[in-house]
């Protein structure tokens, strides 16, 4: 063996050297195209605060039965899981807040087991925050009250409201079709794994939070910790991101308004902004995103159609006031058939490149 | 510039180019080895049933006031995380299931900043996925009794136990030190970080859940979907690998109980197991953690030895069954001052060492 390589010649030998180490190059480059390259992740929390307690658990005993019920908790709190992919440096990082009944799982992996809009932004190379809003799912919620009615301190009628969707309600509000089981036509949402859609929806404490409600300061201290950020939130959080602004814009670099009404969840019932309160989010660059089937759902037209005219309206104002705010309904950009959850749709990826290039162009401003 | 190269003779262009490519790699090589390059990520449910509800909400109008207060929601449902990093093939997936009032933050980043245990596996080529229990984060919980309280069809008193954790009983109950703000001389917590500790601690609803617990059944359906499994359990569910190996073993291919009671949480009020059931865990390798000062906390002194012999004698049963089991005293092992969070634990990166080379000797069968 070690005879033969004296018959390479010295020059051969580097072409041979170079050939090598250009396939090495070339295999890395093919794994890394597949793989996920990751600069940093993890977890954290902003906000929250010390609150005692008088209930620690609905039993007299207390905890483990120690005889203990009483002390300081932390209530408030907002969790945060992140990812930093390599080559995002010259990327604003984007904060994607869940729904009603929903936690950050909205944004990974799709019932149907596609890639979520976490992972999409980040090939795309941009650090992704997933927070889940306070009270829900690893943020947590206070227990008090619960254990307070347990303990017979107080009423059952005390108890806030727990909401949550049925499998017969989400068909119908999330617009997958006109009818239980039934979808559209050219539905996008991939209605086949609709029971495992189904295992995402859990209760929503929202109806216990003080107000200002706790996510929208965390989003804001969010911001500041990142020293910019765009926010994005969809149907219960789409208007979190203007609320968060209004609380304080500092930090923040763009809105993104999903499938809500305007300026409030149930626009038509809420006050407009006042024309100060526009000028404030007139100064950050906001985009509006729209399905489809707007009034195809025979129990639901009129609502969908009043929360799309008051973004519609809302967009308007925030131009009129020498801002740079963008109505996105999603048929008029070529993409048809979308549901209220367009992140988890089968065009999914399309609809995040129309969001990616919203964002190039009018935040990041490129191309222009 | 383009004259230079005709003085570059062909044999050293290719120098030339064989020095730039292994720059390239060794630069590849540098950013590869801070960073982590996933495989795979993203989140499903396992498990779950879909159930009828007559008390969608605590209202009598219903969800957005449509009136609609009944349907189908899913229940028992388990959210799990999961990231497969590159190099992944030669060894076992990890499921790390997380303790009493706390969500799969617990292996995450520390509350400190640092590098948590699924980061850590990562970088040590091994997938992890991390579940949320069943009524717990992600997974959400069933919210029907409390609307059913809360609308008058049954008494306060049938509220579950919901559980949590104050600051004062965590300090203790967790071993962070003898008394609250105290820490042991010797302490491995990252006390000055117990503010970030706190926001963690969440309310716990187990006791609202049927038994068997669908955790354990759904670990089980984990493992199957796997195809092969090391299931870890810490506290709260430091037995649940061997409860959810008691119900189906197909594919547990490992059982790490950390910190717990055995063969129950409570095992000094609880029967001990048949040695049917002894015979059935001794087919799997199986490893239990404890970290420091088991009898230094003043309150609690009893209950954690209490714990720990009972584990000890477990670990006799499953030898004497001619099973594989490990007792790991971390301060027999040369970590000391190991709280009962040792996942969180300064030496973290050590301990999760030792329960690797564990891993590679006992299940993967390496350096026997």
């Amino acid at each position: 063996m070690k005879n033969n390589r004296r018959f390479i010649k010295p020059a051969r030998r580097y072409v041979l050297l170079a050939a090598i180490s250009v396939l090495i190059l070339v295999a890395a480059g093919v794994t890394m195209a597949d793989s996920l390259l990751l600069k940093e992740q993890g977890s954290f929390f902003v906000g929250g605060r010390s609150v005692f307690t008088n209930a620690l658990t609905g039993s007299t005993t207390g905890f483990l039965g120690n005889g203990i019920n009483t002390g300081n908790i932390t209530v408030d709190q907002m969790y945060v899981q992140y990812q930093i992919p390599e080559g995002a440096d010259p990327h604003v990082p984007v904060a994607m807040v869940h729904g009603c009944c929903l936690s950050s799982k909205s944004y990974e992996t799709t019932p149907d087991g596609r890639m979520g809009w976490n992972e999409y932004f980040l090939r795309k190379h941009r650090a992704v925050y997933l927070p889940d809003q306070v009270s829900r799912a690893r943020s947590g919620f206070d227990a008090t009250i619960y254990n307070e009615i347990k303990l017979g301190k107080r009423p059952a009628s005390d108890m806030p409201e727990i909401r949550t969707a049925t499998h017969e309600l989400a068909w119908l509000l999330f617009r997958f079709g006109p009818s239980m089981g039934k979808p559209f036509p050219d539905e996008q949402f991939p209605v086949e794994a609709f029971e495992e859609f189904g295992k995402q929806v859990i209760p929503d404490l929202n109806a216990q939070l003080p107000m200002p409600n706790p996510t929208w300061t965390n989003l804001s201290l969010l911001a500041v910790k990142l020293k910019g950020v765009i926010l994005m939130g969809h149907s219960e959080s789409g208007f979190f991101p203007e609320q968060t602004a209004l609380i304080n814009p500092t930090d923040i670099k763009g809105l993104i308004t999903i499938e809500t009404g305007c300026p409030a969840l149930n626009s038509d019932q809420s006050s407009k902004l006042n024309s100060e309160q526009i000028s404030k989010l007139a100064k950050i660059p906001t985009l509006v995103v729209f399905g489809d089937h707007i009034e195809d759902v025979p129990s639901y037209p009129k609502m969908w159609k009043g929360r799309f005219d008051s973004c519609a309206e809302f967009v308007q104002q925030i131009n009129a006031a020498g801002g740079d705010a963008t109505m996105m309904h999603l048929p008029k950009y070529g993409q048809f058939g979308n549901s209220h959850m367009l992140m988890q749709d089968k065009n999914s990826n399309q609809v995040a490149d129309l969001i990616i290039k919203w964002i190039d162009e009018h935040v990041e401003n490129k191309h222009k």
